[in-house]
C-alpha cells in the first residue's frame, strides 16, 4: 500500500501544496490580526540569509542603511496625488496613542517615499550632497483582503533603498543598476532563479513613478510573480516636498529619484519556484543548512560518528548540522529534512559503520547512495556547486518551454490561462489589449526587448509583451 | 580669540550638549511624530555593529531568530493583568485598516510577550520541545509623553528574546545566562562600559516579571542609565495563554519562561557614557570606521597617498575610510570626524609627503603626533586596543569616584541629587525608603551583593541597593 503523501500533490491542487508546504516546513504561521505572519526559525533563517547577501550588495552599490518612522502623519501621504490614490485603500490607521485621541491620525508606513522626502529636503542642500543613497530593513503594513503567508500579507519585511540624484540620467542608472546588479544576479545567483528582467507598463507603475523597472519569475504552476521592483521616480516626490539643490553653476534645482524595494515575498517565490511534492529544495548558496549528517540509531558509535563527519565538513566550510535526537524515529526526521529542503543527507545507521560508509540523499536531483565517509569532504563541496546549477536550469526550462509566442489578444489570454505565459509584440497588444486580458485576470507582467534587454521605452520598436496570470 | 565650541560644554548642561551632539554628529533628528526618531546612517551604522556582535551572542546562547507580527489584538494584552497594567498607558491603536473601522482593534506592538505566549501555546507539546529559544529584531512602539532622541522615543528598535523551559531552574539560569555572557559581556568588552549588574526591586520590575536582571551604567553626569533587562517570567504568561508541555512522566505542566531585550538606546548611552566637549569617542571595537586618512589638500600626489594607506591598513584588518573630499575645507571635515568619535585621523598634507610621515591624531586619548607612514600598519591596531581599554578604564574610574556608600535614606537622596550614585543597605532602604526616594526623582537603579554579585532574592543578606536619578 502507498504511503499518504505528506503534502497535497502539486498537480492535484498548486495552492493548497503551497500552504501545506509552509505549514509541514515550519515556515509560517497565520498571524491573529486578520493577513499577517508569524515567520518561524526555518522561515526567518532564509530570509536571514537572503537579507544578508542583499545588504552586501546594496552596500556595495554605495547605499547606507538608515532608519526612518514607522508612523508617518496622514498629511504626508496625501501630498503625491498617485501616490495616495494607490496607497490609500490600503492603509492601517492610528487614531489612539498614550490613551488619548491623536489631533491628526497617524498610519503605519505602506512604504516611506513621503517620509524620507521631508527628511532628504532638509539633508540635501548641494550638489555635494547628492548622490544620496540611502537603503532601510524595515516591517511595512498594506491592509491585504486575499492573504497568502510571504505572497501577500497585511505586514510584510523588506528592505526599501531611496536615492536622490543631480539628473536624470544618474537616477536611470542607478535604478537601473539596482535592477540588474543588486536584484537580478542575486535571484539568478544566489536563489537560483530565472528571472524576467523587464519594465512594467503605465497601468502596473508603482504608484508616484514615471518607470518601474521589474523581475519576474514563473513558479511551478505557470503563473508568475513579481519578485522585486525598481523605479524612476522622476521629480515627482522632489516636486511635492521640494527636494532642492543647489547646483555648481548657482541654481535651485529639483533632485531626481529612485526607490527599490525586495520583500519576504522572495521566501514564498523560493517554495514556488523550487518545491516539489516532497517539499521545498533550498539552493545550496542559500541554505542555512547545506548537509544534515543523521544519526539512524543513537548508539554511541553511530553519535560519536556523525559529529566527527559534522565537524570535518564544517571544517570544510560546508554549512553542516548534525541530528542526533534519536529519541524522535529516523523516518520522521528523514522527512522533515526533506520537507525543510536541506539540500544534502548524509545518513549513518550501525552498519554503514562496519561498511565504513553514509547514506548520502541528494534532496535536489534526487536519489541516495552510499559514499565511503572518508571521501565526503572531497564530493559534497561539487555536489552543492552542482545542485545549484541544476535548480537555475530547471527554472530556466519550465519558463522556456511554458512561454508561447503569440500575434493576437486571445492567444495571449488563453496560454495565460491554460497555465503559462505569452508573449505578444506590445504594438499588437497596446493598453486596450492589457485592458482586455485584465477581465480575464490576465495581465502584463513587463515588457522586454526582442533580444531579452529592458526597453528604455514602451514604444521601443520590437517591444513585447509578457502576459500570465500573477500572484 | 577663542573659538566657540562646536557643541554646548557638559558643564553648562548636560541634556543640551547631548542634544547638539547627536545633531551634529548627525547620528539621529526627531520625527514628525511625536517622539519617534530618524536615525541617520552614521547612528544607525553604530546600531547594526551592536546588532552584527549581539547576534552572534544570541545564537551562541542558541536562540533562533523569528519573527512575530506588530501588529497584536486589543484582547491579548489584557490577558495577564500586571503585563496589561503596565502597557496600557503607553499603547498605539489601530482602528481602521483598509478604509474600515476593525470589529476588535488592535495595538502596536509594545513588547511581544502575549502574541508569542499565542504560538508558544501551538509549538509547544513535549518536554522534546523544550527549552523553546526565540529571539526577533523588531521595532516596538510606547507612547513617550517626555521623549528624547535614542533614550526615549515613541518607536524603537529592539531585540526581544523569548524562552519557555521544563523548569523553573532552567529559566532562572537562561535569564542569568543571557543577562551576563550576552549583555554584560558585550557592553563590557565591545561598547568599552563600565556597567553593574543587579536585580530590580519589586516596584522597578517589567510588568509580569517574577524577576528582572537588569545593567545600568553610570552616565556622564553622574546619572543611571538602564542598559539592557533579562526577565524570569515564571509561570505569568503560561498561565494566562495555556503554555503547557506534557513532562516525561506523562502529566500536563506549565512552562517557565524568560524574556530579554536590549534596544537603540544603547547607542545613546554610548553617547553619554563615552562623550566629551568635542563629540563623541566610538570605542574601536564597536567603531564602523576605526581609521579615517585624510587628504588635506586636493592634490594628486596627496590623494594618491592617502588612498595607499587606506589600502594597506584595510590589508591589515583594520575598518578604515578614506576623505579625499577636498572640496571641503580640510578643517571642517577634521572637526566633522571629531564630533563623530571615529578613534584615530591620519592626516596628509603636501608637507607630510615630503618628510615621509602623516600627522595621527587619537581621539580617545587625544592629542596629536607624527608618525614615519611605514610604520602606521604596526602601530594602529596597538593603538586601537590601549583606546579601547582606556573608554572601558575611564568609565570605571568615573563610577567608582563618584558612588558614594550611605548609611541612611537621607544621605542617599542628597548623594544622587548631587549627581552620583549611592550605595545603601537594602535592610536599612526597603520598600519605605524606596517610596521616600522617588519622591525626589530618585530611584532605586538595582540590588547587588557586597561582593558584585547578583543577589539570589531581595532579602539576602548583605544586599545593597544603588540608588541614583536615572534616564
Amino acid at each position: 500500500m502507498a504511503k499518504a503523501p505528506v503534502l497535497t500533490p502539486q498537480a492535484d491542487d498548486f495552492p493548497r501544496w503551497y500552504q501545506d508546504l509552509i505549514n509541514k516546513a515550519e515556515l509560517a504561521d497565520n498571524g491573529p490580526v486578520r493577513g499577517t505572519m508569524v515567520i518561524r526559525p526555518y522561515g526567518y533563517g532564509l530570509w536571514e540569509r537572503m537579507q544578508a547577501d542583499m545588504d552586501r550588495r546594496i552596500k556595495q552599490a554605495g547605499a547606507q542603511n538608515a532608519y526612518f518612522p514607522v508612523l508617518i502623519p496622514q498629511s504626508y501621504l496625501t501630498r503625491e496625488a498617485e501616490h495616495v490614490e494607490g496607497f490609500a485603500p490600503e492603509l492601517a490607521v492610528v487614531t489612539h496613542g498614550g490613551g488619548k485621541e491623536l489631533e491628526e491620525p497617524v498610519v503605519i508606513r505602506p512604504t516611506s517615499e513621503t517620509i524620507i522626502n521631508e527628511y532628504f529636503s532638509k539633508w540635501v542642500q548641494s550638489y555635494r550632497d547628492l548622490p544620496l543613497l540611502i537603503n532601510q530593513w524595515a516591517n511595512v503594513v498594506r491592509w491585504e483582503l486575499r492573504p497568502r503567508l510571504f505572497l501577500r500579507t497585511s505586514e510584510f519585511l523588506w528592505q526599501e533603498g531611496h536615492t536622490a540624484h543631480a539628473t536624470h540620467e544618474d537616477a536611470r542608472d542607478y535604478a537601473a543598476h539596482i535592477h540588474r546588479n543588486v536584484y537580478g544576479d542575486f535571484m539568478e545567483n544566489v536563489l537560483a532563479m530565472d528571472v524576467v528582467p523587464g519594465r512594467k507598463t503605465v497601468k502596473e507603475r508603482f504608484a508616484g513613478a514615471i518607470n518601474t523597472l521589474t523581475l519576474e519569475g514563473m513558479m511551478g504552476d505557470g503563473k508568475a510573480l513579481q519578485m522585486a521592483t525598481s523605479h524612476e521616480l522622476g521629480q515627482n516626490f522632489a516636486r511635492a516636498f521640494n527636494t532642492q539643490y543647489l547646483s555648481k553653476d548657482g541654481r535651485q534645482e529639483l533632485v531626481w529619484q529612485t526607490s527599490w524595494g525586495s520583500t519576504t515575498r522572495m521566501v514564498g517565490a523560493l517554495v514556488m519556484m523550487h518545491g516539489d511534492d516532497n517539499g521545498l529544495r533550498v539552493p545550496p548558496r542559500l541554505a542555512p543548512v547545506q548537509v544534515v549528517v543523521l544519526a539512524i540509531k543513537g548508539d554511541d558509535a553511530v553519535v560519536a560518528k556523525v559529529r566527527e563527519i559534522g565537524d570535518r565538513l564544517a571544517a570544510a566550510g560546508i554549512r553542516v548540522q548534525v541530528d542526533d535526537r534519536t529519541d524522535t524515529p529516523f523516518g520522521r526526521r528523514a522527512v522533515d529534512w526533506e520537507l525543510k529542503g536541506v539540500p544534502v543527507r548524509v545518513e549513518v545507521g550501525p552498519r554503514d559503520l562496519e561498511n565504513g560508509t553514509a547514506m548520502v540523499a541528494r534532496r535536489i536531483p534526487g536519489g541516495k547512495e552510499p559514499v565511503v565517509i572518508e571521501a565526503l569532504e572531497a564530493l559534497l563541496p561539487k555536489a552543492l556547486e552542482d545542485d545549484q546549477a541544476l535548480l537555475l536550469r530547471q527554472s530556466r526550462e519550465r519558463r522556456e518551454s511554458r512561454t508561447s509566442d503569440v500575434t493576437t489578444v486571445a492567444e495571449a489570454a488563453e496560454a495565460a490561462v491554460a497555465g503559462g505565459w505569452a508573449r505578444i509584440p506590445w504594438s499588437v497588444l497596446g493598453p486596450e489589449g492589457e485592458a482586455e486580458l485584465a477581465e480575464q485576470a490576465v495581465s502584463v507582467r513587463c515588457l522586454v526587448g526582442e533580444d531579452g534587454s529592458v526597453p528604455e521605452s514602451d514604444d521601443a520598436p520590437g517591444t513585447l509583451a509578457i502576459v500570465s496570470r500573477a500572484y
